[in-house]
């Protein structure tokens, strides 16, 4: 175990009805400005639960955050939120929306010149308004931590941020506001929490004993309560409840402390998002098998533990690791997710281009593990044509 | 999954040398009280390590708090700061210490009459003193908790109390500074951790993946780290780490989200403690199998998952559950801890003054669970003669 800082100072208000508690936490005197999403919170009910919550507030709304959230759009808010003098953001709505808002919460604050700098450069986050989040999608885990991911549009750009100072001071979890939503949000949810387990899990790391039992427990609980999800007909209060800690958990910080990350699943991912709008989940799914398959050497130890304790696979089985491999994707098919490049009409050009733009940032690695690199992602992806 | 809130603000300090990071978290201008326990800090070099990170405050000492704090002890520093306007307590010990200092903290801050009354009646902690741990001794997850057990020397009475005002400001985990623990504390701060992790996972709560998943999983660090920390003549770096995660882990408050508690394990043993001082962890040892052969038929579900998952027992066999109940038990003796009352030359006599004291308190049942109550806590105690 590596030395590790651990804080995460957000209030999880989990279950039915806690909508209703949100107000407790605000200070009366702030002006709110509820920010969403395409709408949909507005047939299922989620808006007129927080206004009512909100009742005698005094709240603004911005609403139109798309999916992998528009800097443009963001600083369209971070306008209105300097001109009406804005105290206090509420995202409603899945990781995109609470990303974003993370991001308005910083931009707001920024002195800077050009707010874009904090994800291009890192430039540093020195203040930002509070917020909170009412979540709508468990997926990327972006309630309960302090980073978020930023779409220019304009350059074709997705890039990465953190900073203590965007943590939500408090979020929503009620497994009921999941009952609208369609199969397919629900599948990429369910990849988007094993793959950000995966990138923390499948490492080098040892003597990491907690953590990987933990993360083992998470990746056990999706393969159970997943195929429970996406066949229900009647939501399953339970099976929404166990998924949405699932996800919350896969991404809070905590099973990544004191371990290596590699996240180059979620890079390369990234890039066939920016370049042809495939969603966040699939992207991953059609990557991960990938970068399995390229590292499985040097990550060997590990790859044969999560064979053994995740799958139930004898490790001792010479094709231990590839058996793994292959039910880690049949299990993203089995929830409806396609795997294959191919599958959306993404092909070597596509392949091309992601080669030339990581070897054009100049680094080696591509995560944090050099076994996923400039010299292989061609490969990689090529295998997942 | 029951409804919950969950928060948890403590920031961990993880790993070696960390100690010397800790007056970047400490206000400058606050006078620092540090307590610490019989003065074991002094011979293993901790104090020395922490005198030199704090170098240029103002620090004043109070030590000598006992295992099991004392109310009384407790009430002299308490009055030392008030006295002095000490404005920061930095904890440097175990549970005891950390436990006693969070009672330094909100009984400093008590406008009531005698501040006892936040134990025994659970008075409104509405202030406390900011506090910070350096902890020396895996066992109790004081460090990132917000609770305290405080005992009562004049009354023979331990209770517990909690509030999210104690919570520490920030902990260090350093596992280095358990390499001069006596086996002895060790072995029960491995068995505190198990009956912890037990007393929040061995209910009857359903459906609550995640929770069960992690408790397992400390569970089994424990069975495989605990008798390399016990057989080990020179300290291992990642076993003690390993360890010491697991404490804190078992009682921050994270596996019991959305779940029953039990916690009649530690009221019985607590008893025990106060009548006899016998070491707490002993206490559990002692208790733990009794209860859990008590409510074997309505806690079934759990306990054959239990077998399962953390033995590797077949479930189906007919005395799975006995068969965990035993190993259990063995664990605990293999670890070098005897497990019944005889072996203390605790007697009926005790039996019978515990029984009456959970009758006169007047509720049923002892812990979270009516299946141990005040008529069976006889028969517990009996059988673990």
């Amino acid at each position: 175990m590596e030395n590790f800082n651990y804080y995460n100072p957000v209030k999880v208000l989990f279950g039915e009805g806690k909508i209703a508690e949100i107000a407790n936490y605000i200070p009366k005197t702030m002006k709110v400005m509820m920010t969403y999403g395409g709408g949909s919170i507005k047939k299922n009910g989620v808006y007129d639960q927080v206004m009512d919550a909100l009742k005698g507030m005094n709240v603004i709304e911005f609403g139109g955050i798309e999916p992998n959230p528009h800097y443009e759009t963001l600083m369209k808010a971070v306008e209105i939120a300097r001109r009406e003098n804005v105290g206090f953001l509420l995202a409603v709505g899945g990781g995109s929306v609470i990303d974003g808002t993370k991001f308005i919460a910083a931009a707001t604050c920024y002195d800077g010149e050009e707010p874009w700098d904090i994800v291009l450069k890192g430039a540093p986050v020195k203040g930002a308004l509070p917020l909170a989040a009412v979540l709508t999608l468990p997926a990327t885990g972006s309630e309960m931590n302090n980073g978020g991911v930023i779409t220019r549009v304009s350059t074709q750009e997705k890039l990465a941020f953190h900073s203590p100072l965007v943590f939500p001071k408090f979020s929503v979890l009620d497994p009921k506001v999941t009952y609208s939503l369609p199969k397919r949000q629900l599948a990429n949810g369910i990849v988007d929490t094993f793959v950000h387990v995966m990138e923390q899990y499948y490492t080098t790391s040892e003597n990491v004993e907690i953590q990987d039992r933990f993360s083992e427990g998470i990746l056990q609980t999706l393969l159970v309560v997943g195929p429970r999800v996406m066949a229900d007909e009647q939501p399953n209060y339970q099976d929404r409840a166990n998924f949405m800690w699932a996800a919350t958990m896969g991404l809070n910080g905590l099973i990544a402390v004191g371990t290596e990350q590699d996240w180059s699943t979620h890079y390369i991912g990234h890039e066939l998002t920016a370049f042809h709008g495939l969603d966040h989940g699939v992207t991953l799914a059609i990557v991960l098998p990938g970068v399995m398959r390229a590292t499985k050497e040097n990550r060997k130890r590990k790859l044969l533990q999560f064979a053994s304790r995740v799958w139930g696979i004898d490790a001792t089985l010479p094709d231990a690791a590839e058996q793994a491999i292959a039910r880690t994707e049949q299990f993203f098919n089995s929830l409806g997710v396609k795997t294959r490049l191919g599958d959306y009409g993404v092909g070597m050009e596509t392949v091309e281009r992601i080669e030339k733009r990581f070897r054009d940032r100049g680094n080696y690695a591509i995560g944090g593990i050099d076994d996923v690199n400039v010299d292989n992602v061609r490969e990689i992806l090529v295998s997942r044509l």
